[in-house]
């Protein structure tokens, strides 16, 4: 093998594989890239045996050829190099690297080895603005369950319906829900669970190709789902992830369908507001009192410790229905907030011993429920 | 005790207090921020035992007291507030504080534990433009040894001569030593070891003292010194240290005063080199090999690992003396490297065994000293 590309190409192609790759201790080799050059093309491929990442680099192939080596050894020292042709040749069991005034040698192991990324077949895709999708994913995830205990809620709910999708996640203390539309030659419903890990790496590659590298077209992400796999490609990346098997709940069912109470409030108040009140919540239990006494027009946020003290904060708000109040972990609750993008939060209460639900002022495609702490 | 504080002046007077309050797990009044209203000044007073920060808070008082609350609860609390007036008011065992439509009541303790700061009597006083004592103690202050074994070298020396001032530290693998001009009514001679924890926590605050907010008379640090503490003064800020007592070691001594190689060489392309050649450099050891051919006008930086692979990069150099190489640790270098403030970087070596020396390319006030590592 010997190629040739630019040290910015390879670069960044190594910033985009590289994330996944050496975390493997029992088998070493899932530590390493593969550099493949063949039919015209030069990939970078990694792996952890869930995600498999490839990017297309740009440069002259001389002669074809497929080699391994350590992805963080490659990567940090091509970052260090100048922006100049990079020279790659594979030679017995090292690659030689050569750019300007600089010289390496680094040990490899041939491909052989290296796990197959599996194919996902390119029929029916579904395509979405990368950027609304990856504001979407942002507005989900961090509702994911950290424990595996319920392998299903390790993951995020992408229930693909014609050109809507809904993207759920939940650890059943709270859960958030975005709706988006895609574009799709298809018309099957699709109701599948992502592991969180995949999209955290599909939000890390979104996140870092620059917009303003790329054509109008070019702004959309691809997704097609095989039977067990998903691949999502953006730009000269692709990503083909496994699936999580089971069946996601049906969360439908806790989001309340009325409400008793409706509070209408600014935003960075209430943050504010919570916040204050958090210093004085009680460790591990993190509760605050949220009370809305009718006529007033107040909200009344507050909080007590025998230790530290008490907390309290009367915020200007709307209260429409009838008298209300809920006591609920301040992070979750914050974790709600800061995910709605609106200058005013809508809540909806029933009583403090069922679910509350947070929206944006006026946009119902995004929705957050809390359950209480019960007294 | 009834005081009333602009939220921005007790905010910023927090911050330089907090920070060294609260990790004391014995002592827990030590977590406490003392707040003081006598003789028509307010103060906010912390201390670990061997620093003390003493802050003069801008704002009224209407009645005289002390009392003490936890550090982090207020400052936490102080911060979430708007910019507005705060009314802070003792009533029996607790602090209440008024904000707006905010209140909050935080428990709190007698002054009468809290640990007097030591005094130091202000006479003898030694003056320094900040920017210039802040970028001279940075310059100095990473070469001291983390490891407490031999105390004096976990601090950093001060050497005061008239209107002179010698800074140093060592680990006894590499040296650091920095000399800047004092203003001074005094003229003894004073050798002390500061505690690097100290000389952090006076970076720390020199960092955070907006600038723009100081007349020029105000943008000097004064130095007090007595037997055995240390007073630094910056605008509302007093901080107070112990010092290390023992002898600093005569350190002159393996500063070497000939050479027979001299190179310089540009800062920047040899942070890159050096920086390549780490990646294959031995792990614990970290060692690269310099070398300096004489006639070729060359430095040749590389190293070599049996596992990953080797790495040469050949800058331009003028080399003048006789042919030389030493072999030294990647991270003394670079620290050296990269706290001199130069385009060229001037390097000089007796031999491969021998320490050698990093200068600024034109300016004799800074010199850095490494250890060779022996073959």
């Amino acid at each position: 093998m010997k190629i040739t590309s630019l040290q910015e190409n390879l670069k960044s192609g190594l910033f985009f594989v590289g994330h996944i790759a050496g975390k493997n201790v029992n088998l070493p080799i899932l530590n390493n890239v593969m550099i493949e050059a063949k039919d015209k093309n030069i990939k970078l491929i990694t792996t952890d045996l869930e995600i498999g990442i490839v990017a297309l680099v740009r440069g002259k192939i001389e002669t074809d050829g497929v080699f391994t080596v350590d992805a963080k050894v490659l990567s940090e020292y091509v970052s260090l190099l100048p922006n100049k042709k990079i020279d790659i040749n594979k030679k017995d069991t090292s690659l030689i690297i050569e750019c300007d005034n600089h010289k390496t040698t680094i040990k490899g192991q041939a491909a052989d080895e290296f796990p197959l990324i599996p194919k996902v077949e390119k029929k029916e895709y579904f395509k979405i603005n990368s950027d609304d999708f990856k504001k979407a994913l942002a507005q989900v995830i961090f509702a994911v369950s950290p424990s595996e205990t319920r392998i299903e809620l390790s993951g995020v709910l992408f229930d693909f319906n014609k050109d809507n999708l809904t993207i759920a996640a939940t650890d059943s203390y709270r859960l958030a829900e975005k709706k988006i539309k895609v574009e799709t030659n298809g018309s099957e419903k699709k109701r599948i669970i992502i592991p969180a890990k995949t999209l955290q790496e599909v939000i890390r590659i979104l996140s870092a190709v620059k917009a303003e590298d790329l054509s109008e077209k070019e702004k959309k992400v691809e997704i097609y789902v095989s039977e067990n796999q998903i691949l999502f490609n953006f730009g000269n990346i692709e990503l083909v992830s496994r699936l999580i098997e089971g069946q996601y709940p049906d969360y439908k069912q806790i989001v309340p369908v009325n409400k008793e109470t409706e509070i209408k409030i600014n935003k960075s108040e209430l943050v504010r507001a919570v916040k204050a009140a958090s210093i004085f919540s009680k460790t591990g239990i993190n509760d605050i009192n949220l009370d809305f006494p009718i006529g007033k027009n107040q909200a009344i946020i507050s909080s007590a410790s025998t230790q530290l003290g008490e907390n309290k904060s009367d915020l200007a708000a709307q209260v429409t229905g009838k008298d209300n109040g809920i006591v609920v972990n301040f992070r979750y609750l914050l974790d709600g907030i800061n995910n709605i993008d609106s200058e005013d939060v809508k809540i909806e209460i029933i009583n403090n011993s069922t679910p509350c639900v947070l929206r944006p002022d006026k946009d119902d495609s995004y929705l957050y429920v809390i359950m209480p702490i019960k007294q």
